[in-house]
């Protein structure tokens, strides 16, 4: 599908150009680290469904859905239709919208333990309200969270969240280690980092802090843990031991959410106190929110007996995205979700077999519509053996690139995530893709 | 224009059932604290230029502009059409767009000192950032904020946002009061509050911290201090301050950024080394940056020398949010900015010929096209002269029903902000307005 030669050349310089233009204007000519590339990022010229036209003319299979917000793909006919119904009658007001109790309905129709929600505008505030939910339920200072778990960039939220060899100490007492430079010491002494998926470290770790946390925060599908799913038995721990020391168990579902009809939390036989949502609950559009129990959720109440919370927020429940979340959630029914999961599950079984062809270690982590290639015969089972070194990361760039030449776009950590709109044709590209990629980088695992 | 009586019955039915149905799922029935009211909020049915059409069938002219976001008032055709058009080729992506180099170079260049600037989804977002960048910068743990300033949600920024007479200490040593019940204390011992407008006190203030401070934070129009633009010389001193004890001089220009083509900032002799902004640069989308000195924001550039901060967020720089914001502030050009302000000033001198015809005490404070009333002779000029007790609230109540059922929705702080679609027929509405609301509350105001 590339173009001809001096056609490229001219675009090259088109890409190059566009570069310049944002040096001078974004730090690192980006607004995302994770567009950032070298020599420059990749430029979109337009998408629709699965796939992704790069300004260079070259379409792409996209599987990574603007990290794994985009569960119809783009510019679902549906949502941009509603959509634009929508905008015509305005996007945002300071008086209420039938719409946000219709998306609020639908959410907590939709997962146990939802008793009532509140929305924001991104993953990000999402966690920091629920983190602030949980300090003013609980009256405690600190909160928990695993070593390595992405949380969006909240100050709090984003402790340890890039923890290297260099840095994050013993393994039965973890440092809070700052992800951005400057993070203030009485940041870091609030956060207690735990041993994802171990249940013996992590209780002791807790212990230590007993009478201090107001909650234990955790991603059940953590994508930068190696995306390797929480035990049960390790959820069921957590879920103990914050019943026995007045904390409250939070699960991060921004990204997980995807992974099934009632989200993450429904592979567990205990259920979150609280749960944060971002991503596909918009549709395409920002969004964040948190749900969970009614108690504490009416914190948030400005008239009610118990207000300790209050929140504002511009643009959340703007009607735009309520607009797109809620046709985005109607559409991604059970049949849906279930179609997607066996899609993904094919993906899977196709990319094992191109590596067995290819004659690679390959191990694969996720769950549902999310999976991550590691290239290693046994998966990752936490942050410490899923850390990448400078020679992983060097292979992994070589893979990403040559998949992009391939055909398709993956997210920067070798993961993919599926949408409704991919069908077999895409995933027979995928795996194509994949086992010439492996030959590619082969030669490199083997050094 | 309200409806006849049984359909009247009706739809206020329909309001009590929403608000129920509301109840239900989100606490207190709302998504935002700003629409909270009582016995439940009023819900928009449309909105179209300067109006909002309830779900009572009754018009309103709308100057609340979703606090101060919609410059252009309610759909504007032409952020319509463009926002539709990019729609169709997709709401967001993992690669980079055209329209976010566009956007940032739009803003770059209408306001000396932004030489860079970064894209995230909220004003609160913004400020978190840009607080983020200051400690990063400077490797110092503390900021300083006025009492009483507005700063959106994080945790930090929010602290002394609602201190009152019971909390709010010595005047010479204001404390750092939690705005939210649970904010960890050491979140508070990081934040020095001082005492907006108030040369000598603020700089005694900020001395006993001088070594500790990474910025020091103000808004020069600031909503919540009684909307009193900050004193050249209150700028001009802690600008100097800050060059001489290495803090940044962080401007908070979320809201308003409105009041002047380049910005608030331009008003004073010296220049902000960052300014947070959100609202009307999204065009009625979602939207937080913050912008300043290139040395600064590059530590944001993951390939560069000094890279601090790294930072992303699925949304951020989001093509609908850049195509709405970009065609927005292309509109709102120098000519469209005086005539808006002119306009603004109109307003105001006929509500003060409407407080002497109805003889009561009024001062208005504000910057161009935004405005806050109050119910007293002189004006207040800092946060404790500004705070409101009960007994003006219950007024404030009173009158902002008495301006709704006149046909006219304000901000419920007793503000107003104007659109680019207002016109004089708007103004006069809004003056008749007033003085009828100033007559129903005056009996109010002599007891």
């Amino acid at each position: 599908m590339s173009m001809h030669d001096n056609e490229t050349i001219q675009v090259l310089k088109k890409e190059e150009e566009l570069y310049e233009k944002a040096c001078k204007v974004l730090p690192g000519g980006i607004s995302r680290n994770v567009v950032f590339r070298k020599p420059h990022p990749f430029y979109v010229s337009e998408a629709k469904g699965c796939y992704v036209t790069d300004i260079n003319g070259n379409k792409k299979v996209d599987y990574a859905n603007n990290i794994a917000s985009l569960i119809h793909g783009h510019a679902h006919p549906q949502i941009i239709e509603a959509v634009y119904k929508q905008m015509q009658k305005g996007t945002a007001y300071t008086i209420g919208t039938e719409i946000e109790i219709e998306h609020a309905t639908l959410l907590c129709n939709r997962v146990p333990g939802f008793d009532k929600i509140r929305f924001m505008n991104s993953g990000t505030e999402a966690v920091m309200a629920m983190i602030k939910a949980a300090r003013a339920f609980t009256g405690k200072p600190k909160i928990a969270k695993a070593e390595g778990g992405y949380h969006g960039s909240f100050d709090t939220a984003e402790v340890s969240q890039s923890s290297s060899p260099a840095t994050w100490g013993d393994i039965d007492n973890p440092r809070s280690v700052a992800h951005v430079v400057g993070t203030p010491q009485a940041v870091l002494d609030n956060v207690v980092v735990y041993h994802y998926n171990d249940i013996e470290r992590t209780i002791n770790i807790l212990n230590r802090h007993a009478g201090e946390i107001a909650c234990v925060l955790i991603d059940p599908v953590p994508h930068r843990i190696g995306m390797v799913q929480a035990t049960p038995e390790f959820v069921e721990a957590l879920y103990k031991w914050t019943r026995e020391n007045g904390a409250l168990l939070c699960f991060d579902e921004v990204i997980c959410f995807r992974a099934d009809y009632e989200g993450a939390q429904s592979a567990y036989s205990v259920r979150p106190d609280l749960t944060s949502m971002g991503k596909i609950i918009g549709g395409g559009f920002p969004i964040g929110a948190f749900a969970g129990r009614a108690d504490i959720m009416n914190i948030l109440d400005p008239g009610g007996s118990d207000f300790r919370f209050p929140l504002s927020g511009t643009f959340s429940a703007n009607p735009i995205s309520m607009t797109a979340g809620k046709v985005a959630m109607e559409m991604l029914d059970r049949e849906a979700m279930i179609k997607l999961n066996n899609f993904s599950q094919i993906a899977i079984n196709q990319i094992k077999e191109a590596g067995k062809i290819a004659g690679i270690p390959l191990s694969i982590t996720g769950k549902g519509s999310m999976f991550k290639v590691h290239f290693r015969e046994v998966a990752p089972k936490n942050y410490r053996e899923s850390y990448e070194d400078a020679h992983t990361k060097m292979i992994m760039n070589m893979f990403l690139e040559k998949m992009y030449e391939e055909g398709v776009i993956m997210i920067n950590s070798c993961s993919c995530v599926l949408s409704t709109v991919i069908g077999q044709p895409e995933i027979d590209l995928l795996s194509d893709a994949m086992l010439k990629s492996f030959r590619h980088i082969k030669p490199h695992l083997q050094a």
